[in-house]
Parts: structure tokens; C-alpha cells; sequence
């Protein structure tokens, strides 16, 4: 199995139709990724702070990726095999401007007050993610961003941190071993791309920062020929999963009925449900799934969809 | 154990100061309260439909209940002990107007396009909620509507469709037998109010219905001397959880903020965790609850929080 | 011409539609209404300081007036002739919890930091409003809260603060002497408040208070029979104006794009533009008003509506 | 003076750090830049049809424009001198998928319903826009999309159609002919791009389109050297005005907040204002102004800062 490292190939900003691929790989193709964390190895000790605005920027990803025969109008599909870490633990952080993230609005800048800056280094061994001495979860690994290099247009964000339609940036704990991601190819060859690995990630990721880790991510690419889908899926073993984000007038009350309305039409696909009785039983039965503060899924457990 | 039944004490549309108490409790007294479904009892069969406009109107809730000795600054604890279909049944229900609540831009109005009338009943029995003769799922009872005599100002919502500080219509699958619901008190009596019992319910009630049921409610009511807290909150044996609603000015994203920062404050002073840890700690653990689309809830788990 | 005074009936804080009337007028009948300024009367000097959370509230509204003849399906027109203060003077202030305004997050309790207390007496004379000595700007006055009793259910929120369909408290500076105001009746008799004058007013509001003054309006009261209109409009020498508000779900940019399409229906009904030109009109020459933050209007001149 | 052309330097559909400057200018210098418009030149009469999917995209921008001595920490002045029509007409059009731009959710595609396409082609002659035969309105050209290549992380969105800190395609009116646009640097040289140019435009864009238009631009460029600014401003005679955008987390309310915060802090700096009595001033004659519906402007007359 071939494994690319960002060692070789770097770390990047931006998901882009005008990079030059790093590999060309085959549909049904295995492949290890060797990624950086979303610090871009800046944060190895309790001591270490980022610096935001300067060269290695925030959320690395690596790519992208050729996919041999993907077209516009096709999907791809990566499923997610296994995600492991690389140097045994993984942390997370807060700054001095996390108020920013919390508020959007500067207003400690305006009327004072002051967020710490703290940074947690969390070992990663025997299944559980180690907060503090005292405090440990389960190890619940997921990427945080991967998408392809998106239309250049409307929908088209480049950077490494925002999602959309082409996915990218979307911090959703459903994309974990085991997981399919589908994602619509809008250029010759998908551009894949992938990082910002979690060791463990809670719905908003309202710090900012989940338990980043840098990881060797197994995947298997394929490509779904003439699979048009409008915005990124995911399915696992219990659940299929439709993605919406917020952004350019979207609000997240719009992306998360976008993101129902995308599964309703999926199951109306797949299992023959005619899309109001699917509405009715989304209402019901539906889950909704907030990844970072800009992105949502609308879920429904399969074993509901299919009985026989 | 007193009984008190919308047959006797009829249906509320406002959560409001000014009505007359129908019944007194005494702190830590059970009562069981029987309410009509959200649609005022108008749905029985497939071919009912929702007249909304006019008497009775949606959302009827029970109350006001004056509970003895509460004051403002103390908050209510109610404890949900059952929830109990009365007619063995539920039902859910779309209208040719639910494009309003999927968009809340009247974009069909404008460009043509139509909703179909669907009703659906639901039989309820040996723990299931038949959503048709095929699929059925688990039935996980639920109170849409919990709240408190709001303050006459800002957050002065009176209408039983309405939430905010007072609790209110939050339609929130985690208001369920076993969960102790906490809200503050801003009127002498408090003045609670309970209604829009649901079967079951999905995240964010897309559909703008659940299977409404009528029901029987059993729940115990106490009084938290001088527990201030600024939105209402959750407790079941596994998690904590802080709600927080949009309006005002308040975005979806604001409310899921406020929810996780309110959960934080409750962490530390209940724990002992410090506020930025526990901001560190929701960011790998806390989880997003939407209840409506306007309801936001942040939840942890109890087990990480106070470890021996 | 009769005058009515909250010296007489009292300060309201919810616009319902069980609340006596305090006079009953005729269609076309013009009355002079004294109102009470936004702060109960609290704030006559620079030492005063508002108490938010007891009696008097914010917001106090005069109402309600019976207009005879009015019933759901019709709407009233509101025609304000004049606007002027009692007492030569309006306050505007800020206090120790305007962050909660400014941000909705309660980012300051959580990290530090403050807001001062300050409150401006303005003086008002010869047309202009005094914000200090040096700076004064025109006498604009405007109606910050006028509107009818809710319908009691999904709209009906009744608190004087909250806006609707109903209108209430949309803080548009559109609604100034020579403004027609139109709201849709839901209840006999419509039962209209009114109250929360401004001296003047920015968009937005964006301190939560604006020149804020006891004053006498002179209005005109008209019934518009079997006139059936979604949301409140205004109309002026200039302009027609239609408004919509946020909540429960429609976020802000939804009030923008319901605003738009009701002016653009409106459009169409009185000048007889097809509505996907009224579209593509208002994409060049309409403009959008921000009221409060929840509040939005998209209005038109008419000049272009109609050329002969 | 020098003019570049679009006809030589091809049509660019990002801002981007990574692209090859077409010309270094040095501060102080006017330049004509020749732009093609918003559909890239598709629409010339009302026959044509935009296909958003393809090559030529939307939007087209041209630049890199390098500005020499402009780094990181400069914020850069852009002088609007003059703005051109270069083919004696503008164009505005709304298409089948215009659902999408008014609402986000795809109801349409749910539930039936249709737009129709529409192109109008608008005459641009003695100062007037021809709508059509009977209505004209007067030019108002203003540059629709302006700005530098962006930070590459979190705002680093380098499509030429998402606004952020790095300026963009904000659509806002107040970017006209004797404005200067001032605009962080966040790399050497600034990189700035300009197009979209509209021979006027309404608030919100509500069509998604303004009467487009090939135009000839004349500016002059200049560095503030060492002025810090975190958003973009705009001043003209009468005004000065501050910019913000909705986006990852922001919602519009946060934009308006921001763009407040932001010219209040100018104020403060400027004028000497304090920072409270600015937020009180504002709430009273400042104006907010919605560019496309991820923008929001808060502006004040300057006549009001600075009185003698």
C-alpha cells in the first residue's frame, strides 16, 4: 500500500483546482496519509502557543490528490479505514483571542476582559484520550476536513477552512473509521485533499480546538460514475448522513434544513420513500449533527429505511 | 395524587403572569397532569386537517399551576416521572403551508410549487410508535412545552409557541421521564404551564410535528431556594444540559454559545472546574442538542466530570 | 379631538387580546395619544439609571384602542400626523449589561471586562436634538413600537417588546409623521397599541436605546376592509416600505428576502408589475432599512413604480 | 496613465496570494483598469443566458495588481475616480435556480414551483439606466468586487466571490466614484483585484444580480503605512463607513455588531470620541447598509464628528 507523507509533499492552505497533483491514484485504491495536526506541529508542549497569523498558517491539509477517470458530475467516495496517531498523543488549546471565536463579536476588545491562554497535551494510548490525569475519554478518532478542490465560482472557497459543497472544513464526528464520504467532483481528477485530524472532537467544537493530533489516516478511494449529488454524504454502518453549511446568506437554520432535505431526497433514492412520508418521518426520527458552528448533518438511522 | 385535566381547566395559548392560578401545589407534591396534543385534539383520523388560524388554536398548554413559596430569584425544579398516551395514539401531520416552516420565505407563494395535506396516526403500544404498518420505532415520550410565567419585558414571550428564559415551547427530546427540569422564577407562584406531548420526536422537529399525543403527565414538583440561574436546564442520570433559544437579535450560533457557556458556569460551580477548562473539556465531550429550530441545548456527561 | 393619556390608563407591557379596551374610536376618526417614553419615566436626569428586571418594565405601550368595524381579514391604517415631546427632552443611555446587547453571548461575565453606566439628557428644541453641547442633529421623530393584539399562536407574541406580523416593537425610523402604517387585524375591534417614541433614531439602534421622550401623537385611524396583508407595511410620501421580522427560525437575512418579496406582491397588486420584474427592479433601486437587529424593511421609491 | 485591460489579462476567479502579479504600481500612481462584467461577458442581449457551471464563470476579477512597498501591517487606499461604461449598456438577469439565491433551501426543487429566466439589457445614456422603455433611474456606478489577496487561514476565503477581511465581492453601494476604499495588507505587494462593476445596484442585490456592466475604472493607489485596520473602510465626502461580512460562524446581526464596533473604534481614533459615547451616538444617526446579504456597512456623517 503506498503512503504519502506531508513530510514529502508539504503542507497546504488552500483546496485548489490550480495545484499540481501530488499522486495519481486508481479507483479502489488504498492508500495511507500521513498528516500534520491542525497546529502544523507547532503545539508539541504545555509551553507551546500558536501564532495565527503567520507561515505555517492553521489547518494544514495534503494534496490533493488525482483520481484517475473522476469528472465533473461524478462523486467520489473515501471511505475511512483506520485513523491512528503518530506521535502518541495530540493536543488542544485556547488563546488570548478565543473570544473571537465565541462572540464573532470583538467586544473584550471594546470593553476589557481577557481569555488565558492554556494548552493541553493529551496522551493517546489504551483507547483513551488522557484530558488531564484524572480525566480520560474514549479515543473517537474523525477528520476534521476533507473535501476536493471546489468549483471556482459561487460555492468556491478555497481555503483550508472553510467548507461547502465541496466539503473541506466541516469538524463533523461522523467522519470516522468506517465512514463513506461521498463528495461531488467538480474538476478532472477530484483534487482530493484531507486533514486536521481528532483524537476526539465534541459537536461545535466550541472552544475552537478539538484534541488535534498529527495521524496516518488508511483510506480507500473510489469514484461513483455519474453520481450527481449536490453536497457531501456520509454513511456508516447505522446511518446515512447529509452535510449542509452555512455562508454567503446561508444561515445554520438553512444548512440544517438543507442538510434535511438532501437526506429526505437520499432516501427517497435509495429506498423508495416518496420524500413527504421521508419529511414526516425525519421528523421523528431525525437526528441533527452540529461539526463546527458553520456546518450541519441531518441523519437518520438506517434500520428504519429498509424493513422486510 | 391530585389529578388536574385540560377537560376541567380547558386550553391555554399564553404563558402569561396575568391568568388566575387553577390549582395550588405545594413544593415537592406529584400531580398528574392530562393535557391535549398540540393540535387541540382536532387530528383523530387521516382525514382530519389543521385549521390554524382559528379557535382552538395550536399548542394549547395546562396552567397556570401556582407552587407555593416560590419567588423571583428562586428557580423550579420539575421532575418527570411518566409520560402516558391517553388514546393510545399519536398523529403527525404536514400541511400545504409547511414550505413556511422549511424556508420561512413564502418562496412557493411567489414561484408556484405546492405541499401536499398529509396526516398520519400513529398507534402507540408495547413501547412502540407505529408510523405505519411496517416502521415503527421506540416510543421516547417527551414534553414540548415547559415553562413558567415569563418576565413582562425583553424576554417577555406569553405565547405558548414561543420560548426563552421561562422555558417554554423548546420541543427538546431530552425533557423525558427521568429528566428533572430547571427553571428560573420570575413571578410570585412561579406559574408553570405543560403541554405539546410527544411520542417521539427527531432533532430540529423538521416537519414542524412530532406524534403529538394527548397524555397523561406525572411529575413532582419542588422549589430551588435561591437558585439563580438565567436559562432553564436539564438533568437526567446521565448528563447535564444548558439550554439557550434564538430571537432578538439572537442567532442560532448565539443560542448554541450561550447554551455551552451556561453549561460551563453550572460545571464549575457544581465541580469545581475551572471555566476555561471546562471550555476545553466541552470542545473534545459537550454535545449539540437542537430541539425546534430555535432551541439550542449544550449536554455533557456526568461521568467525566467528577471522577474519584 | 380626543386625547388619551397613560396619566389615565396606564403603562402596558404586552399588545393581547385580552385586555380591555381603554376607548373605543371610529374608522377615520383622528386622536392625540400622550405617551410615556421607552424607560417607564425613569430617566428625567443624567443620575438616573434604568432597573430592567421590575415594574415599570421597558417599553410601556398605551392600549388597547377598539376600532370599530375592524375584524380579522381587514387591516388598519394608522396615519401619524404629528409627533411631539412633553417635556422638551429625550435620554439615551447604556448600562452595565449593554454587552448583552451588543454581543448576545455573555462573553464579558465569562472573561472580564465592562460597560459603563451613562445616560444623556438631550434637549429638543428648534428642530434639533441636543446630544451634548456641541453636537446636535434634526429632530426626527419616529414611532418605535406600535402594533396590534396577536393572533394567540405561532406569531403571537404579546410582549411589548417582541415584534410580527403583528407589528410591535420594529424600531424603524420609516414610521415619522407622514407615514401610513397598514397591520393586519386578528381580532375584533384590532385592538391597536402604541407607544416608544424616538427623537430621533439610527439603524439599528445599535446601543438598544435611541433619543427616547414622552410624547403626543396625533394619528388618524382607518380600517382598510377585506385589505388582507401578511406582515405591516408603510407607506410614505416617497416610499412604499414592507417589513418583516426575524425569530422562531427565520433568520434576519430571511426578514430581508420576505420584506422583499411582500414590497414586490405589493408591487404587483397596485401598479401591476409582474413580480419577477418587481424582482429584478428592486435588485437596482430597492433599499433596505434595518430597524432593531430583528427587525427589516425593503422599500421602493415610488416614483419609479408608475411613470406616466 | 497607464491602462490595463482585462483583453490582456485574462479573467481571474480568485484573490489569491499564489498568482503572478500583472503590474506593480507605485503608490500615488492612477491607473485606468478595463473590466468585463459580471457574467463574464455572456450577456450582451436579452436572448443570452448565464451557464453558471462553466468556464467563463461568474464574477471575473482582474489583478493581481502589486503595489510596491505595501506589507503586512499597511493598509492599502484605493481612490475611486471615475467609473465607465464601455459598451453603452449594463445587463441584469434572473435565471431558473434564482430560487436558490432567495431562499438557500432548495424548496423549489422539493416541492414544484418554478423561475422564470429573464434578461433585461439596461441602456446607460445621459446619466440615466433605462430599465426599460418607460423607466430609467439615474447611474450610480459602484465596483461590486474590490480587494486584496487574503490571509491564507481562517478569512482566507480567495474566491472572487466570498467577502471577507481582505475586502471582495461585498456589493455595496457606497463604493463609487470619490470614495477611497482602504483595505488591510496582508502580503507584500497587497495583490489587489477589482471588478463586478454595476451601473447601480439596490440594497440586499435581492436578484443576485444589479445592472452588470463592462466598465473602464479609474484609480488611484496609495499605501497608509503602518495603519492597522482589521476590516475594510470606505470614506467619501460626507461619510465615513466600516465594513463587515457574515460567515463561519458570523451571522448578520454579528456583521452589523462588527462593522459598529469597528467604526466606532475609527471614531474614537480619529475624532478623539470616546468609544461609549460613540456607541451612543451611533444608536442615533448611524445608518446601516446591506451590500449583497453577507455584507453589512455602519456608516455616520461625518459632519457630526467634528463640529467647531
Amino acid at each position: 500500500m503506498r503512503k504519502i507523507s506531508f513530510r514529502e509533499f508539504g503542507l497546504k492552505y488552500t483546496l485548489s483546482p490550480d495545484e499540481e497533483p501530488i499522486i495519481n491514484v486508481k479507483p479502489g485504491e488504498s492508500l495511507i496519509l500521513e498528516v500534520e495536526d491542525a497546529s502544523s506541529g507547532q503545539i508539541r508542549s504545555e509551553v507551546d502557543r500558536r501564532d495565527k497569523s503567520r507561515i505555517p498558517f492553521g489547518n494544514p491539509v495534503l494534496g490533493p490528490i488525482y483520481i484517475e477517470g473522476a469528472e465533473e458530475g461524478d462523486a467520489v467516495s473515501i471511505y475511512i479505514e483506520e485513523i491512528n496517531p503518530t506521535i502518541g498523543q495530540g493536543a488542544t488549546y485556547i488563546t488570548e483571542s478565543n473570544d473571537e471565536y465565541l462572540t464573532s463579536v470583538p467586544i473584550l476588545k471594546f470593553a476589557g476582559g481577557s481569555f488565558p491562554c492554556k494548552t493541553r497535551i493529551c496522551p493517546i494510548r489504551d483507547g483513551l484520550v488522557y484530558f488531564s490525569e484524572k480525566v480520560a475519554f474514549p479515543y473517537q478518532p474523525m477528520i476534521g476536513t476533507i473535501g476536493v478542490a471546489p468549483r471556482q465560482e459561487a460555492e468556491a472557497l478555497s481555503s483550508s477552512f472553510m467548507p461547502g459543497r465541496h466539503g473541506g472544513n466541516m469538524d463533523l464526528p461522523d467522519i470516522h473509521p468506517g465512514s463513506r464520504v461521498i463528495i461531488p467532483v467538480f474538476h478532472e481528477g477530484a483534487l482530493l485533499y484531507l486533514g486536521d485530524v481528532h483524537a476526539v472532537q465534541g459537536d461545535g467544537e466550541i472552544s475552537g480546538t478539538a484534541v488535534e493530533m498529527p495521524a496516518e489516516v488508511k483510506v480507500k478511494v473510489d469514484i461513483l460514475k455519474g453520481k450527481s449529488v449536490s453536497w457531501p454524504r456520509v454513511e456508516d454502518e447505522d446511518e446515512i448522513i447529509a452535510i449542509a453549511t452555512s455562508g454567503a446568506g446561508r444561515s445554520l437554520e438553512d444548512a440544517i434544513k438543507i442538510a434535511f432535505l438532501e437526506l429526505i431526497l437520499w432516501m427517497e433514492e435509495r429506498y423508495g420513500i416518496d420524500r413527504f412520508d421521508g419529511l414526516m418521518l425525519c421528523s421523528q426520527i431525525g437526528k441533527v449533527r452540529i461539526g463546527n458552528l458553520w456546518t450541519a448533518a441531518a441523519k437518520i438511522q438506517k434500520k428504519y429505511l429498509n424493513p422486510t
